[in-house]
């Protein structure tokens, strides 16, 4: 109860009440099982001994199944949902109010450890009492009403709202910041960056005007106004589904199959054989092979890319790392070729890896030029480190929203929870506990965990299973809810608060359905 | 007070209690001038004689003029913002705790009669009291800490939500939704479900399976999968400024330049003469013109185009209007030619035209495809009619979030205030007075006001000015934040909270201006 007792001492009355409240709700709605004993075999040494202060000791102590998922509620929920909104990609339907910190709740009574966290996004935890804070206090209610068009009509304290949050976990060398919508919108906002900067140069410089060819031929969507350039990006990579962020995403048929692309360049993406250490030198000469495709690319594709985007790890094109090194030796064909270098940071960043950013980890003399993100930021942008990116005139890079500054100060309040609980480190410790869990598990089902992957990236971890599809579904029936990526592998994206106690309850559920 | 009185009464305390703190904070803080005199000649006679009750009695009286704008307090913040935000597109510096209605208030003390309203969006005024109670529930407060991925973990009210809000407003003949986050994103998201739509006619029906050739070339951006279609827009168009709707959009080369675009067709919108009634006779031509090229293009295009995109009165482009009959005749041509029809109603929706969608002023038989919206709604979705525009496997048409609960939450209370107002009749009623007042304007000053158009479309009233930029400068010196569209309109975006009251005030201001 001691942190939250912290948070609490900090807060305004009501909104204190408020989360007593909440807080007794959920303990007296949900019916917590007995502190389990963790009696199987190969998940048993996994239990920790360090005694583990738990950051929300109200959250359920484990997971309580009740009906079959769906069960009869949520069946009734989702018939009538169906007829307005298209279900068929629905997984679960959920009831927040009786969801804590890493359980999500149904309407059945069903609360699951949820490492999949609205797709990565939950950062602190369901209803999380320091978040209910900042969503209960003034500013924002009077951000949600109050919604201003920020490139004309700021409001007076967004530079405090800005520095105070955002820019003071802005990754190294990077000092400005462009507010965005979603994670998808954060990369073609970088995109038209890239390209307006590299137009810029051909022209000779930001003071050369716009010839009127460029003008004329702008409006027509004919070259030299709106040029022959692309992004490269990588096989299997995934930037977003709008129509310039489609066409640097090649993750699956299904998210790109009818829709109109522009012809740009695609890398091969390193191809890592598993165990890393039995495959050192294989695995080196895939990644040179793909760097020489991407120097080949950059310098002969006919459409000349402007940038190159690539995500520290691959997330929905199915958990694929690459090496520090892979990453260095792009940053440095950028570099070389004047090409910008985008990382895209929308699934990997603010956390989970163990980093505050995943590419934290390639220990870069020379800093990316923009850094997108947005899920567990709730709100997106893109960084950029130096006026050289900023387009020679206003209203290049413009929109009526330019953010949301609702979502910021939310975002802020979830850059002081991880300080506070010192999540980042946490996801590193916990994240070498739940690997070292896993391997013991690949072990014991080595037909089960195949390329495990994600050593020394906190909690960001995955691996290959011959039948996925039908483990995430078990996984519900023994009280866990998780997701996959790509075509076979299993991904984890717990939250910045799952701690070894929720490790060990997921490597004993796991190994549940290993057995069954 | 009775309105304010009614809806309080429905309140939780502490709520209502904010409220009051809000309103008397507002009425302290701001200095209001006293009831003020309307002596000009021209203005004068627009003085209504109507007892008009006013929707908020608290709100400030007129506006206050009290420093040059930006002032020093507000220099000073730009200056601060300047360092982490580009500020060359700010118009003013706001202090949303002290805007209060129809009024926006700067940090010098300045508080401006506000007929642009952030750029079309704010709906039902600054600090409305029925939105604060909105954004102070228990509701909100969830669906801002707990956002959920709705595809997959939808929340068990979201059906309810999307029912007793969006959809009670869906336009005739439309009765599904589609969430998103801009105005831009819902554009693209339609584009994208014609692109889906039409491939599927193409192949046959929804039972068809994606040829190999069709998957295999999606994922090099290649024709069939990533097919040769195209989207027709109008010249002056704006669709928004994301890669697939910047390719529609056809507003000014600042908003294009440098940006590569698809390959996508523009038809003529007509260029009406004013007054239309001496000119019926070329507008309807000039109509005609502009249908009969729609329909060469629809036939000839090398990209077929999969839908037609029209706003129902160009906004961004310079307030350009086209008669009923035009817009009945793109819905026959697009049915003509199995095209679909999608109107953007992102500025034009939520009820500024004296009617809910503009739209609905064209008394189709036959509804639109699709209908965008975004701005007031302060949410963005795509609306579409029937079954056949679902795509035909679940994850096509699919993000992270899929729009957000908490603007869906707010957007139900917005349509609550407008119903409780009945705020669509008022936009009708001082619609037309105003047009009225601004008519014996364009008789006093001729070479001020030029072009006069919008009549019968509620407050969403522009014209030509010979000197827009030095006239927009100058409304603010006399307590007036007007904006501009195209290369020389004035275009009026009030609130639905505007009321004849307001309309004195912003002519009696504007003749201000013209005798400068």
């Amino acid at each position: 109860m001691a942190s939250f007792l912290r948070t609490a001492s900090r807060l305004r009355p009501a909104a204190a009440r408020s989360i007593a409240f909440q807080s007794s709700k959920m303990t007296t709605a949900v019916s917590f099982p007995a502190q389990r004993q963790y009696a199987s075999a190969a998940a048993s040494a996994t239990i920790s001994n360090d005694v583990e202060q738990p950051f929300f000791p109200d959250e359920p102590k484990g997971p309580t199944v009740k009906t079959a998922i769906p069960g009869p509620k949520s069946k009734a929920a989702i018939e009538q949902l169906e007829k307005v909104f298209d279900t068929r990609s629905l997984n679960m339907m959920a009831n927040y109010n009786q969801s804590f910190g890493n359980y999500i709740a149904d309407l059945d009574g069903n609360v699951l450890l949820d490492v999949y966290a609205q797709i990565a996004s939950i950062p602190v935890g369901y209803n999380n009492p320091a978040l209910l804070l900042a969503a209960t206090s003034p500013e924002m209610a009077s951000a949600i009403i109050n919604r201003p068009a920020l490139g004309n009509f700021p409001q007076h304290d967004w530079a405090e709202i800005l520095e105070t949050g955002i820019l003071k976990v802005a990754p190294k060398g990077l000092n400005q910041v462009f507010t965005g919508q979603t994670g998808s919108d954060a990369n073609e906002l970088a995109y038209k960056a890239a390209f307006m900067w590299r137009r810029q140069h051909e022209r000779g410089g930001a003071h050369v005007e716009f010839s009127d060819h460029d003008i004329a031929s702008s409006m027509v969507n004919q070259s030299p106004g709106a040029p022959q350039l692309s992004i490269l990006s990588f096989k299997a990579g995934f930037h977003g589904r709008l129509f310039g962020s489609l066409s640097t995403t090649r993750s699956k048929p299904i998210h790109k199959l009818d829709i109109p692309a522009f012809d740009w360049p695609q890398a091969p993406f390193p191809v890592s054989k598993y165990p890393l250490d039995q495959y050192a030198a294989e695995n080196a000469a895939e990644e040179q092979r793909c760097l020489d495709e991407t120097e080949r690319l950059i310098k002969e594709w006919p459409q000349p890319p402007a940038a190159v985007v690539v995500e520290p790890i691959q997330s929905e094109g199915g958990d694929n790392h690459a090496s520090p090194a892979f990453f260095r030796g792009l940053r440095a064909l950028t570099r070389k070729h004047n090409v910008l270098f985008i990382v895209d940071e929308v699934q990997t960043g603010v956390g989970a890896t163990g980093k505050f950013w995943a590419h934290e980890h390639w220990g870069l003399t020379d800093p990316p030029d923009m850094v997108t993100f947005s899920k567990k930021a709730q709100a997106a942008g893109y960084y950029f480190g130096n006026n050289e990116l900023r387009p020679n005139k206003p209203y290049r890079q413009f929109n009526t929203w330019m953010g949301d500054p609702a979502r910021a100060l939310l975002f802020r309040a979830i850059i002081q929870e991880i300080e506070r609980l010192d999540l980042v480190q946490n996801t590193a410790t916990t994240g070498e506990y739940l690997y070292k869990g896993l391997e013991r598990l690949a072990q014991a089902y080595p037909s089960e965990i195949q390329n495990l992957r994600g050593k020394g990236q906190g909690t960001f971890l995955a691996w290959d299973s011959p039948r996925r599809d039908e483990v995430l579904k078990k996984a519900k029936t023994v009280g866990v809810n998780v997701g996959g990526s790509g075509e076979r592998a299993v991904r984890l994206r717990p939250m910045l608060i799952f701690q070894k106690h929720h490790a060990d309850i997921f490597l004993e559920s796991l190994e549940k359905v290993f057995k069954a």
